[in-house]
């Protein structure tokens, strides 16, 4: 940020009075400009003993498998913006959300927030961020070509919790270097 | 937002190719700039069967009651902050923080994440956005002075967890209108 969003004068970094952290602060009117950690929502979507994953067409990661997932907007709920992932990755309508696992990833400011859900008729598509979507069985899983190591932990926590019927909300913090595991 | 923070240009809010809502697009470096949710973090603090509440040295809700609470910084975990809060508005360490509840609040694009936790030692302060703090066991609650219906939802719910010893992750929507029940 080198331009204040407000006036269009400089921004400078200062301590703001009362505050113990620079900010970035307009140099003319003073307005103080936060930026704080985004929340990435999405879905483990199934029918029956099946797990709906997307190809993906974008980077990174193209062309590796992921749950639908991606920034929360403004002016909806963490389940409405898991459900319309599901809608905008795998053309599928989410039904029946159920808060599952939420991961802090401090490094890059940012909080997973998944959901398990259902399939509206058991109907699904390709959007526009899939190369294609596909139904799992757990011995299907395409666990040499996941796009993220987050989705092969929450895949491997799900079949876990599946057995004994009982989905807890889980929640922990990937550190850096996470992803190398 | 008025502004490029980036070159400082004009921007103007358009529908970016492969979007489906409008955006602040800058319109002379074509920089894009998206607005998300913020996350607030908070703690319900206790020690023995006694609570800890902050009354409000700020306003909205100056000189109600509170469970402490701000807005999560970049760079820490949903827990850091619920921590960092607790330390800030009472002075408190808090320990064993457990995940505990979540509310979603579309209609001011926030979610707000509380944890249970413990105070070291028992020992806490006043910070500079507290008119006091004080532990309250359950019948002493001020029930008529809190500050926030959520906060009032939350305290219910935590009392009836305790006689069951059983603490789940808890989620809901906080409508719009919700603050006038």
């Amino acid at each position: 940020m080198n331009y204040c969003p407000s006036c269009g004068d400089r921004v400078a970094l200062r301590v703001p009075p009362g505050d113990d952290r620079e900010r970035h602060v307009c140099v003319a009117c003073g307005d103080i400009h936060y930026h704080n950690p985004k929340i990435i929502v999405g879905c483990l979507p199934t029918e029956g003993q099946r797990i709906l994953l997307c190809k993906r067409a974008i980077e990174p990661r193209y062309g590796l498998w992921t749950l639908p997932a991606g920034f929360m907007e403004n002016g909806e709920t963490t389940a409405d913006g898991a459900a319309r992932e599901t809608w905008e990755e795998a053309a599928a309508v989410a039904t029946g959300l159920s808060l599952y696992r939420i991961f802090d990833v401090p490094h890059i400011s940012q909080v997973y927030i998944f959901y398990r859900c259902g399939i509206e008729a058991g109907r699904f598509g390709v959007g526009p961020e899939s190369l294609e979507t596909q139904l799992f069985t757990a011995d299907e899983l395409p666990w040499d070509a996941l796009a993220f190591p987050v989705v092969r932990e929450l895949l491997l926590e799900f079949l876990d919790d599946r057995k004994r019927d009982n989905y807890p909300v889980r929640h922990s913090v990937i550190s850096r270097g996470y992803d190398r595991r």
